[in-house]
């Protein structure tokens, strides 16, 4: 089969692997589409960061290895020990988490444990957009955020806007974004965000204290991994309220630790997600979370991942949302 | 009466001034013993800072102003509005927090809401620590202490050493300590923490982690303001752990963050304290916050405050704990 795979820094190419078997406990799914991460960008230009250099420990992967985390796909068989009235051939799913192999592939068979069953009114297209959207709705989640709360979300990039979504979808009232690209703070608007700042010639501190009687948000997301952000963040938020990252770092920011004092401010992240797969699935099932489609900006095949995908991630990057790739025969309609 | 005042940058000066009146809704207070706070010292080498140095908004203050914050006294004098019975002259009692005036003084006229009537078997020098137990004790109860956590407090100066008695006093079943200081270091075990640790010849982190089955502690107490001690908090906190600052700042720390996002962590502060008061004054009357006494290791007249107390508590400061001031008329008995 065809697989995008990492073999070094800036090198991914699409080779041609063995078909997985499907093992004990394991579904073998066909992949129906998989997202590009922000994470899959920085494995190519900075990595290899996660991917093993070495045997992994417990799955023995190293590079090159298949790469994609964000995926849909179709039960195509079921292995020993799985029920399959439970998860029948033909049904869609998306996975919690692979331990082997990765959603840039044509197959892949995983622990049925981490599947999903997908309701069949939901798409494979936005079946791939689960996980993203399941590292929004925990961060919102851990966030304890309640509908009444104010909120201020730092950065309009993709999981910026998803925070967003995720607030609307969740009864928020009132979110603002401080956003410096122009088209970022646009598409904030058009999902959901109530304001939208410009860091660059507004003061984004004030302005919030404004439309919060002078108290501050409830809870700031910070979604874009800058000191200035977290600087806006902490201080936009109100005596006690919780400051949410949802940003990888790549060096250390110098906190104002006299605004985390003042204010007892709790500054805390989320790494990841635990369980809401289901909840988000429901959201989705049920129409909550609505127009999701929206965020896919791109779908693209899999010859195409790093030419159209990930290096347009980087040059489009205030235009594009989410890339999906599908990993299906080349040519195929997609 | 005779009082500290706060003149400027190291220029405190024991001036006579006229004796407050007692107000609608005050008690007048004969101060018993009043201590010097980690943010005197901040005020007298580095301030004014706290001290306005233009009319106050409400208290109409300004320098030279009263210093003293961590007092005890008998009440002299019943206002207006006042129940005399609920608090009757003679009556033992600490101050929450005053509006006008200070502890380094004689007399005191203070809003009945801040007070806290003593049990008369609680001296007036324990009284005077009240105070700064309330910081520490406000602090381990927002951290969500529970009796089976393990803890870590980073300095052992005063405030960490309050925490130390503080958590052992609430069932605590192992604390450890990091403090460079070696007298520090002992004043920590003798006051009830398990280990102790010299951050300068141990990795604390890794000591932690070996009494913690690998894990890290519950709560870490960063009391030392310092960047690699916060830096050790943090790492040495379990996942989802509270990393608690009771430190003030003169500097921004460079946060690694990706300790916060690793593991999900909280870090947040405490800024004094709120409605904690009767619950110390509790535990000090039944015993279980008990030799609170051994925390004060200099009593001294108003006169010397500046040479035996600031001075001392600078060029000592590794001996020195609680240093408590006896405002009363010189030569008299303290």
């Amino acid at each position: 089969m065809r697989a995008a795979r990492l073999h070094g820094n800036k090198d991914i190419r699409v080779d041609s692997i063995p078909e997985p078997e499907v093992g004990l406990g394991e579904v073998k799914l066909k992949i129906g589409w998989c997202g590009i991460c922000g994470s899959d960008l920085h494995e190519y230009l900075e990595g290899p960061i996660t991917s093993p250099k070495t045997p992994h420990p417990t799955t023995g992967e190293m590079v090159p290895i298949v790469m994609g985390h964000e995926f849909s796909g179709t039960i195509v068989a079921v292995g020993k020990g799985v029920d399959p009235n439970a998860y029948p051939v033909g049904k869609k799913v998306v996975v919690f988490v692979s331990r082997k192999g990765g959603g840039l592939s044509e197959y892949i068979s995983v622990d049925v444990k981490c599947v999903h069953l997908l309701p069949d009114h939901i798409s494979l297209e936005i079946g791939a957009c689960i996980e993203p959207l399941s590292v929004a709705w925990y961060a919102v989640k851990r966030a304890n955020f309640k509908p009444e709360d104010k909120c201020l979300v730092i950065g309009s990039g993709p999981i910026g806007l998803f925070v967003v979504k995720v607030l609307k979808a969740r009864g928020c009232k009132w979110v603002a974004v401080s956003e410096p690209a122009t088209a970022r703070r646009e598409n904030s608007l058009k999902f959901g965000a109530d304001a939208a700042y410009d860091p660059r010639s507004v003061d984004v501190v004030s302005e919030i204290k404004k439309q919060t009687n002078g108290l501050g948000v409830d809870i700031s997301f910070e979604c874009a991994g800058s000191a200035p952000g977290l600087d806006s963040a902490i201080a936009a938020t109100k005596a006690r309220g919780t400051i949410m990252n949802v940003a990888m770092w790549g060096s250390r920011p110098n906190v104002n630790m006299m605004n985390i004092f003042y204010g007892e401010r709790i500054l805390t992240s989320i790494c990841c997600y635990v369980g809401v797969h289901p909840e988000v699935i429901e959201a989705v099932a049920d129409g909550r979370l609505s127009g999701v489609d929206q965020l896919i900006t791109s779908r693209i095949s899999l010859e195409d991942v790093v030419k159209d995908g990930i290096e347009k991630l980087i040059t489009d990057k205030d235009n594009q949302i989410k890339i999906l790739v599908r990993p299906g025969p080349p040519n195929s309609k997609i």
